[in-house]
């Protein structure tokens, strides 16, 4: 049970302080994040209300606000509303980098001296920040690859499931490929599955029904992954190897963590990189160490042996 | 006297916790960077040493051991030392990469599970290192080019002072130069001075000699700045409006806190980015929020305004 020993006893939400007199100085930082409208933004809502409270309790003075929205017009709102509480900082996870450039520049240029935290999906005007924190997009798709290479033999046929045509798919699927050059695996098919399950249920009975032989699936994607996986049993094929997903599902690091033979790692693109985002921002406060800057969350491959670092008992996620 | 307040109050370490109950664990980090040969790297042990201190303070269950190296060789035998007393994580600001790559990755190859931060300059394989964390060059020259364009008029004439051939210096000089572009202001000549105040002075006299208008000076470095300032005042010339160095030395930021017109500005590249690093790898062990990546802090503009923001007392540098 040593999973559920190290579960209890880590902190998901982390503390960047200074020394103890300077602890209790107030400030306020506003959160503003999606609600939890799928499963990975579910893990950012988990993760930041985690940080909140442990940034609260390691820092006297501190004030943690987070307000989740629907929608990028309500997250626009939502901002506005936290600049009325009076907050210091700023750490937003933006639904999209058109609607939400505009709300976020104008409340920074009305207020100078807020710390601006963006996380994950940039501002179209990268100048607004003080602070980037994100995961790695070419790298999921180089790790991923990484490890087709290692599991299988010159001549390897595999699928390829794609998200929605966007910059991050495109830098997944390029590095993806990149990473497979000259090992002899060939790509058989690829199509777009909207990092959907139910897309991608469909897409691999295509697959399925299209090739006779298939080696592994490079799902690309956790939500996505779940559906191959059951066109594959419905099927009732025996060629696939194995399936990879991504993002760290917690469903899919337990499959890795028991040693499911079909899903034997993951890769990460961790929704706790808000809670990251959060503790530098408290940071910027208690510390003169310097933080401003770009942090990119490593892509990391999910093992049986690492797997417990990865899987959060009460996320939803 | 606010700044002395904040200079009091602001610790330069940095706590990056998780629960309370969490942080009686017990870890060791070991610190290996070069000893204080000249003003940054004075700067980077300073740092070092106030961060392990607020880090044990921080952390109950850890210890912080720093080792300073005059050398690359005894930086290696350094490492081994802190390897033999039983590290948990190694943070390394290497003298060089190609002579601390091997030194580093064998350490790493014989303990899996050590946790690898590497500080400003690479090591050859990034694969060997689990954090990164690093001053932004590119950033440093466009930053102190922004300025330059804010300040001066279309046909401003400007002379560089450039470091050492390295990639380090290339990337500066190519981000200012592509950063000046389309102003109008010429760079009427650049020579090279090796990062070091004697040689700073002699290429400034030689740049006075040759030119009789001179709107201002990128030196690019604080210790070249002070050359470059004490050959402006032996040639007794008026027409040089300001010289921008860049390191953050606290001399100099001491003269744009007072608002000396021939500092006007400076450009940050923080020897407390050692204090980040071991904040964030102390990180890795006392919360579950990701932290592995590169963590790449921002080349800032050093104002009048937030000069007390780089100001260190204590610090030699």
């Amino acid at each position: 049970m040593r999973k559920l020993a190290i579960t209890a006893l880590a902190a998901t939400g982390v503390a960047f302080g200074g020394a103890a007199m300077a602890q209790d100085q107030d400030y306020t930082i506003g959160v503003s994040i999606p609600a939890a409208t799928h499963g990975w933004t579910g893990g950012v809502v988990f993760h930041a209300e985690q940080a909140a409270q442990t940034l609260e309790e390691g820092y006297p003075g501190l004030n943690v606000i987070v307000q989740t929205s629907p929608d990028a017009p309500s997250q626009a709102s939502a901002i506005e509303d936290l600049a009325a509480q009076g907050i210091d900082a700023l750490v937003v996870l933006p639904f999209n980098s058109d609607e939400l450039t505009g709300p976020v520049g104008a409340l920074a240029g009305r207020n100078p001296d807020l710390f601006v935290t963006v996380v994950d999906r940039g501002l179209s005007d990268p100048s607004i920040q003080d602070l980037y924190v994100a995961g790695d997009n070419p790298g999921f798709g180089r790790v991923a690859a990484e490890y087709f290479v290692e599991r299988l033999e010159d001549g390897a046929q595999v699928v390829v499931l794609r998200g929605i045509p966007t910059v991050i798919d495109d830098e997944r699927n390029e590095s993806f490929r990149a990473a497979l050059d000259g090992s002899g695996i060939e790509i058989v098919d690829s199509q777009y599955a909207n990092w959907n399950r139910d897309d991608a249920f469909r897409v691999m009975q295509d697959f399925l029904s299209k090739h006779d032989r298939i080696d592994a699936v490079w799902a690309s994607d956790d939500d996505m992954a779940l559906g191959v996986i059951e066109a594959i049993r419905q099927a009732e094929r025996e060629d696939i190897q194995f399936v990879v997903g991504g993002a760290g599902m917690k469903q899919m690091v337990q499959r890795v963590m028991e040693g499911d033979p079909m899903i034997p790692v993951d890769v990460s693109y961790p929704p706790g990189m808000i809670a990251t985002a959060m503790a530098v921002t408290a940071g910027s406060f208690y510390s003169q160490a310097p933080v401003r800057g770009t942090y990119v969350l490593d892509a990391e491959l999910i093992t049986q042996e690492n797997a417990e670092r990865f899987y959060f008992e009460d996320s939803p996620f």
